[in-house]
């Protein structure tokens, strides 16, 4: 492509700027043809990434700065759930949450450590497959749910606690499944990061919000040009950095600095209209990255062909009896809707494949097989997300909603 | 610093945001503070870059990404800014503009030479600092005026037309400059340029808000989730593509694609709130990125330090009596509001700078000098500006406007 020889010094910008362009059209083109098919709009934009990626039209190419750029999206995604999520609400269905994530994560380990071994991997190579079987993308439904406006049901609410809980267990087994690969476990190591990741979590979850409910009035006095915003994006910056530091993921970070601020800005739209303006502009990139992510050149081998959609199925199949079943009591219904919201393995699932490939446990073939499933289980969910919450079957026009059931159920009920 | 070793794949993740966290709350600090003296918080968000980059705490280093995001910032800064200006008001000043931006060319290039000269500078390096010292950075301008409300003033709208004119400009000097360093200057390859960027500024600029309009009831039939704020994001990145590749900067092209669209989207305040949230986020990187270029450790040489200030001196003084001079006929402090809006060098000054250093060009200590200057006019400009915009000779309680004064009078009458 010819440059102007004079702007040398900013090639990069220039392929960066048409990378972004690129993906950004592709990703509408796609949302607006899913929408008019009354499919999720997600769903099109991922397949977007899988048509300008690699894989097919090779336009684009995944980059250090394109996976930031989509990790900024994921983090405001977060961050904007966060805003529309009061703890309270997140605390009441506690247990619940934490039976959905437990369950949730047991099964896909199992079913994952058992299908390397019968692909014949070894046994860190099966503990890493189970990891990567584990992490929940919880993005790709808050963003479907999102667009829905059902955020604020019962089972949202389950669903992004369970998440956190998901991804807290996620860490230590991937901190266990790391230290085995490298031949030395150590309780003590790995007690401590569990007991950090919970500490910071349980800390910022009691505290964040009752902190900014007292510094509100102070905050609306700063003279800063709308306060409330900035203060929201460095908190949501801020608390990322924290989570990485600790050891969760920093999309965790950004959901608590969300949630602190939620009950203080209910009734500010502006600045939540400022929030959404910087999503909705960030989030397409995220999910493009996934699609891109799909290396459809593992198709050359039947084994490994299989072995791509066995994972998918049971990573499918188990999240949605795990989670399912954490939502014992709840009514058919409901419980769908809480399994269905679990299945997409999305960037965690590829992220944890990746630190299996750069500590050389697991080879190629299972980390091709591994990107297919969390591509694909990401593509999978959201149709059946929307199925399961607009589904009538009592015909009343509205989705059936069990009447006075208690979703505040705690583990040992149910355990 | 700690970080788990199992997170070892997201390092450089981590790192930028712990950078982007730094520029955000820093910026937002010394914003604060400057708004409580009264000042430009630009000018605290640029001094926020100074104290955290590598001249003082060196807590952040500036790089690749950071720029790229920080070039995010000013493509969005006049993305936005263009949302607000209908082209109409553009043209109506367009030969007042014209006037401007030529006038603020000669001299600030005459000056630049002959400085690089007094300095045994060669005839190459004399070109290139004379090139450096042409290029106005408009965003800051830009963000002064609209965090004033003033970007609807008729200076303005000259300001911002003069700013077009006087990239273009920068271009063809750019090109020409670059041609000599390399010892083959080739006329048409230069017309050829030059002819390029005027096509592509004017199309755009002429045609595409009839576009815009024309399209603006299908673009609001389209089933995708705010409609024209995704439009407009992929006009923005596709113009600024676009006028990068016929060799104008990006910045240009965003702002043509918010003219576009400032007609069809002016009752469209949804739209403006979204797009001012990304700009809101993203041009606090772009503030301090440019106080991080400040290098202080030129000033251990007293002759660089004294060309450094030489420079700055003559880069404000040549740029406010030349564009001031192109608002002849309109009053003095009209006069004095164009002459000082166009005084900002910022980001573009350092570009040019940067190309140099890379052609092989120019040494070190013009390098740093220019650098100076840069970041230097870009923080005597703002308290300034504010001044000029304000300053209310008659003492009626309104900055004075001189009454019925012709400001589109074109370049002929004041030639």
């Amino acid at each position: 492509m010819h440059i102007p020889t004079v702007l040398a010094a900013n090639v990069e910008h220039f392929q960066v700027l048409v990378a972004l362009f690129l993906m950004l059209a592709a990703a509408k083109l796609m949302a607006e043809i899913f929408e008019r098919l009354r499919q999720p709009a997600v769903v099109g934009e991922i397949l977007a990434g899988v048509i300008i990626g690699p894989s097919v039209l090779a336009l684009v190419k995944p980059d250090d700065i394109i996976s930031i750029i989509a990790e900024f999206g994921v983090i405001f995604l977060l961050f904007n759930v966060g805003l529309e999520t009061k703890p309270q609400s997140i605390f009441k269905v506690g247990g619940r949450a934490t039976a959905v994530g437990v369950l949730g994560v047991i099964l896909p380990f199992v079913a994952g450590y058992f299908i390397a071994l019968a692909w014949e991997g070894n046994f860190a190579e099966a503990m890493f497959i189970g990891a990567a079987l584990v992490a929940t993308s919880v993005g790709i439904t808050a963003r479907v749910l999102g667009s829905m406006g059902l955020l604020d049901t019962d089972t949202a609410k389950i669903i992004l606690g369970a998440a956190v809980i998901d991804d807290i267990l996620g860490l230590i087994i991937l901190s266990l499944v790391s230290s085995v690969s490298k031949g030395s476990v150590s309780p003590a190591a790995l007690a401590k990061t569990a007991a950090a990741a919970i500490a910071f979590t349980v800390f910022v979850a009691l505290v964040g919000s009752r902190v900014i409910n007292r510094l509100a009035p102070r905050i609306a006095k700063l003279k800063l040009d709308k306060p409330f915003f900035t203060l929201g994006l460095i908190l949501c910056f801020g608390l990322s950095v924290a989570s990485a530091y600790v050891g969760v993921a920093a999309i965790i970070g950004a959901f608590l600095a969300g949630m602190a601020l939620a009950e203080a800005t209910e009734e500010n739209h502006g600045m939540h209209k400022l929030t959404s303006g910087v999503t909705e502009f960030l989030v397409p990139f995220f999910l493009v990255n996934i699609g891109m992510q799909l290396d459809l050149s593992i198709f050359r081998e039947t084994s490994t062909v299989v072995l791509a959609l066995v994972l998918t199925f049971f990573a499918v199949i188990t999240k949605f009896i795990g989670c399912g079943l954490g939502g014992y009591g709840l009514g058919a219904q409901k419980m769908a809707q809480i399994g269905v919201g679990m299945v997409p393995r999305g960037e965690v699932g590829i992220v944890v494949a990746q630190i299996g490939l750069s500590l050389g446990v697991i080879e190629p073939r299972f980390f091709g097989a591994v990107l297919f499933m969390a591509v694909a289980t990401t593509l999978i969910a959201p149709p059946f997300i929307k199925f399961f919450y607009t589904f009538d079957r009592d015909g009343d026009g509205t989705p059936d909603e069990p009447e006075d059931v208690d979703i505040s159920g705690d583990f040992a009920r149910i355990g």
